[in-house]
């Protein structure tokens, strides 16, 4: 069927759908810049799923309870704007539309979470979408459970693209949510059959219906630019018939109602040129002006955005009459609980006790030992490595389908959908996720880690075996750089404690952030209690003086994690030659970063010679090393220079000269 | 069938699969530490493939016509080590095997390519081995049909576990082979059921035959422990009847031959301990001491090692035969082309008298058109960016099933599994891969990279639109921590290029280089031609005076790629106003880090203020603002201190900062 005879067919529906296509070629076109192909071609899915299906409030952008809508196909922005503008969301103007992709505007290139309200999370970088989705119908699953169907019941619509299919992290996310029978977790694939390159089949020939259904879903099509066809498949995928997750494979055509340019990669991520969108709209029947949308088009999908308003209100008043809506309140404001302090503090009096000599991952384990009893929000995982991670405590129930009121979830061997699934739960709101890796495979999760910290999301990453400390599994899962990648990531807490009170200093920061990720650097290898203090949590100012020299330092020694033990044996053996020195514990960079002047000065005076001390390479040490303003220093570092190797640990440390006898060595060259 | 049966039924195969056996328990039982559980369940499948199928000859690894063997679950590199040293891979002694894990020893944790011969390359981290065969085989297809299957014509086979099949990267190479109708790629699943967390129901449901159906694989099964079958098996995956890629599941019990601990997780990770060895042995009827095989044993595994040699001996007189074997012998040995020198030397020549103002990812594809058509090596490709990465000549056909001759790939939306094909590509022999994608989805492709690094392979990546120059698709795409994240990785060379003189300058670096991975990290927008000199090639100091200060140098700003403009501007303003300052171009840190201390002390005289000017964090460059020794100056840094914005990259530059205005306005502050 042609276009023109379409539009003849269901005008009250093309009316809407050509208002979301008319201001994406528009505002493309005013950016220079942008991908209309997509929105173009997936307005009739969208504008069917707004009009019958999600449930939404267009005033109420933070209602919890509504569906969640992911553009995990995040080029598509203009097809998300187009709608939160139409549907009535107040801080999306004509304004704003207007300035898409400009400096301030809250219209980014792709959609970024925290500017537009109506956002659910970050899209763009492809793949991540459709994983960080999983997270929010696996926390929407946990919340039901916890708090029943009549506080918390809704589904979670993906639109995904070719890109977001081809990404392996699909695969991870696809897998996992299909075992873990999501039924409220639908994607709606825009088969369009073309990617930047030119057609789909130029680099892939999947059968994307089977490789779903082998993981556990249902699949439907339709025809994508028939509302009809649209509304059944959407209807059967929302009727949760037998609870897997539901994929719709949505046949379109990308910049659809272009005539000279769609369904070609030439439509995907350039304007369409003043011609071609001339020749679009009168393809359209579409006559208003740039940016103009007729006022009885608008006034419909106005009222399109009104549509929850009574589901609202009900929801409203089922939390007022719920027994435990204090505590649901509690629990959907991310506020951090009252029970954490206390519960921390008690730990850590009871570590100055029993100095008890153990792995940072394992004093991790004695952390959340206390807390996760006391905090119902938090959501524990693993990929795979449960044992390692010691990431499981006892108290814990699996979650699975049989058992949605489990907070332990066996990610499987998928750092990368670990990473997005946690930023999708604490996106979805109710719990604070946390999730184990070996630190090496930063490398794997490195996607979903940039945008934990590029939204903001305080997750917290369980990152053991932190070094070469690791041992005999060799180079390929000995971190070197990955703490320096972590430093050099903005809005990043890296935290390396070096004994249990530490470790529970550093869980308190974790626990009590709420803008930005942590991510726990954790020992494989046993530590002895260092701290000889359990009242403020010093983890917190980022660097202090854990031991001080017996007069004026002449050295200062800096380190972090598994090393600290080591400058403190050398710092023994320094002031048993005569040399007075000092142990700065370094347990967070970016904390230090954070403190005025004159502490850091304090910590860090000018004069002696200064030796950081860490098993990874020096690059991130340089500016405690040399000061920010390079004042007259001697510096040294015992680290890493390069890969390390397989061998027992301690032959490791000594092979590769991170002892405290090689820092000695080093004092005495400094000081000449 | 009980194990004694199986034993009873075909002895001539389990003496064989038992010496794997025996030696992988009692490896793991010495080291105290690895993984017995694969080794001991692949064992009998690893038996046959090496007996019946495996193209190879132990006493010349390095064959060029051999096939490829990968261990995808490197952990279970006892198996690979077992088979090697009774094989008789001269490297291979049983000594090496005592020492499994130990310092020095070849025998690390996971197989670390060269270290033993017969590696083919580093795995551990999982679905890297399984994505690195498709580059193998890739490479395979392109040599055969460059120089004919009677100098190329080989299998890749393949042993993958549940691991690498839920990593993400899987889906990508499972996807891009499929598609590419690799016929001589064989992968051997490990089906056990057992991953390090339990039962693989706990995180895994996916049905893996269709799995791999779906995206056009071939698929067969096998009971992995019936020697018949699995060669029924294995000969009709070898026969490469319709083209596909095969896929053979072999149904395994993780640890077989342990009575009491297999078919379990605890069996995976952890010696089984001199009890369960004990009744073990008496399982499999092994009487002989620890690392000890009966040598009836050993010599029927020494004639399979030696069953390649008269296929050998044909190859060679084949390739002595060969009208090109010259080339081919060129090309297999990975040297470098004496055609690089004089072509990149013409290019520069022409670059100086026409002054061309271009993007320096527009500069790589005019570097890429003189070079390709001189260097047959060269196997192109991008992640579905072709026309952002300018990575595609117009020489280079098509790499596909009906184009074998193709030297450039399509890999899709798949960074991961294109930086893990490039390494199999190189580790294959025959081709110098270079692949794009944007700088920021350095992210995606991390594991790949990484092993790029560790393994020492000279590939290059073409990571173009390399800062917030990207311009108005935002902070998603805008790298800022990657320059450094890829500066903190050994043996890793960044080189940031500032016009095309430095690009034709850094592709020879990357093209000449032979055991290091190459980062191009390459602009979106256009850039002047800043070098007024074309001979030697400066690139190659990593750093070196651009532009000299009239006098003295009070001031030296630094910088690399798309701002060494912005330097330039600003030593035109500062001298203006009297202050004379130097511009260093730092095209790469690493390359500068390696030039003698004179030299560097030459650009970088103590004294003089010294700037950096970089759109990305700072950490990288503090080294060189504060100087290795912490010597007086006075140091500052323009660049950014965290994510990026959707803007114009004008907008941009101006809006944080980075300009030659604020470049001055900090010079004079330093200046005081």
């Amino acid at each position: 069927m042609d276009i023109a005879d379409r539009i003849k067919a269901d005008p009250a529906h093309w009316r809407l759908a050509n208002a979301i296509r008319a201001l994406s070629m528009d505002a493309v076109q005013a950016a220079n810049s942008g991908h209309p192909g997509a929105p173009m071609g997936m307005a009739d899915v969208a504008t069917v799923l707004f009009r019958n299906h999600l449930k939404f409030d267009a005033s109420s952008p933070h209602w919890f309870d509504r569906d969640r809508f992911v553009l995990s196909a995040g080029h598509a922005s203009m097809l998300i704007y187009s709608a939160l503008y139409l549907t009535g969301y107040e801080q999306m103007t004509i304004d704003q539309i207007r300035n898409f992709r400009q400096w301030g505007a809250i219209t980014a290139g792709h959609p970024e979470y925290g500017h537009a309200e109506g956002v659910e999370t970050t899209t763009g970088p492809l793949g991540q979408g459709i994983a960080t989705a999983v997270g929010m119908a696996i926390a929407e699953e946990a919340m039901r459970a916890q708090f029943g169907a009549d506080l918390c019941s809704h589904k979670t619509w993906v639109i995904a693209g070719d890109g977001c299919l081809m990404e392996g992290i699909s695969q991870e996310a696809i897998a996992l949510a299909g075992m873990q029978k999501l039924g409220n977790l639908i994607v709606l694939w825009d088969n369009n059959d073309i990617t930047i390159d030119g057609r789909v089949s130029l680099s892939d020939k999947t059968d994307q219906l089977k490789r779903f259904e082998a993981s556990g879903w249902r699949v439907l099509s339709c025809d994508g630019h028939d509302p009809a066809d649209i509304d059944r498949a959407l209807t059967d995928a929302a009727s949760g018939k037998d609870g897997r997750p539901v994929m719709v494979a949505c046949k379109t055509i990308i910049g659809y109602g272009a005539p000279n340019k769609s369904d070609s990669s030439g439509v995907h991520g350039s304007p369409l040129g003043a011609e071609e969108i001339e020749a679009a709209r009168k393809a359209l029947g579409w006559t208003a002006p740039a940016f103009v949308i007729p006022e009885d088009i608008l006034a419909d999908w106005r009222a399109i955005g009104a549509r929850g308003k009574d589901a609202r209100a009900a929801w409203n008043a089922r939390v007022d009459g719920a027994a435990n809506r204090d505590e649901f309140a509690r629990r959907i404001s991310g506020e951090v609980s009252d029970k954490l302090a206390p519960t921390i503090a008690a730990l850590k009096a009871q570590a100055l006790e029993s100095k008890p000599k153990v792995a940072t991952r394992r004093a991790s384990e004695m952390v959340l030992e206390v807390i996760n009893p006391e905090l119902p929000e938090t959501l524990g995982g693993s990929a795979d490595l449960t044992g390692s991670n010691n990431t499981r405590t006892k108290d814990l129930g699996i979650f699975s389908p049989e058992n949605r009121k489990g907070r332990y979830i066996h990610y499987g061997i998928r750092e990368h959908g670990m990473a997005a699934a946690m930023n999708g739960i604490w996106l979805h709101g109710g719990f604070r996720p946390y999730g184990g890796t070996f630190m090496c495979f930063v490398d794997y999760a490195r996607g979903a880690m940039r945008l934990s910290a590029l939204m903001g999301l305080p997750v917290t990453y369980v990152m053991t075996h932190d070094s070469i400390g690791l041992g005999e599994d060799g180079p390929t899962h000995q971190p070197v750089e990955h703490l320096a990648i972590c430093r050099a990531t903005p809005n990043t807490l890296m935290l390396r404690p070096c004994d249990l009170i530490e470790t529970a200093e550093a869980w308190e920061i974790a626990l009590s952030n709420e803008t930005t990720p942590s991510v726990m650097a954790l020992s494989r290898q046993n530590l002895p209690l260092l701290r000889e203090d359990a009242g403020e949590n010093r983890t917190a100012k980022g660097a202090y003086i854990l031991r001080e020299a017996s007069k004026e330092p002449a050295v200062i020694l800096m380190s972090s994690g598994s090393e600290v033990e080591i400058a403190v044996a050398a710092r023994d053996l320094l002031e048993a030659q005569g040399i007075p020195t000092r142990v700065v514990s370094v347990p967070s960079m970016e904390l230090f970063r954070d403190q005025d002047a004159a502490y850091r000065k304090e910590v860090l005076p000018k004069g002696p010679v200064r030796i950081a001390i860490e098993a990874a390479i020096r690059q991130p040490w340089d500016w405690l090393l040399l000061g920010e303003r390079g004042k007259e220093k001697k510096a040294g570092f015992i680290g890493m220079t390069g890969f390390g190797a397989s061998a027992p640990a301690p032959a490791l440390y000594k092979e590769f000269g991170i002892t405290p006898e090689a820092t000695v060595a080093e004092a005495r060259r400094l000081l000449g």
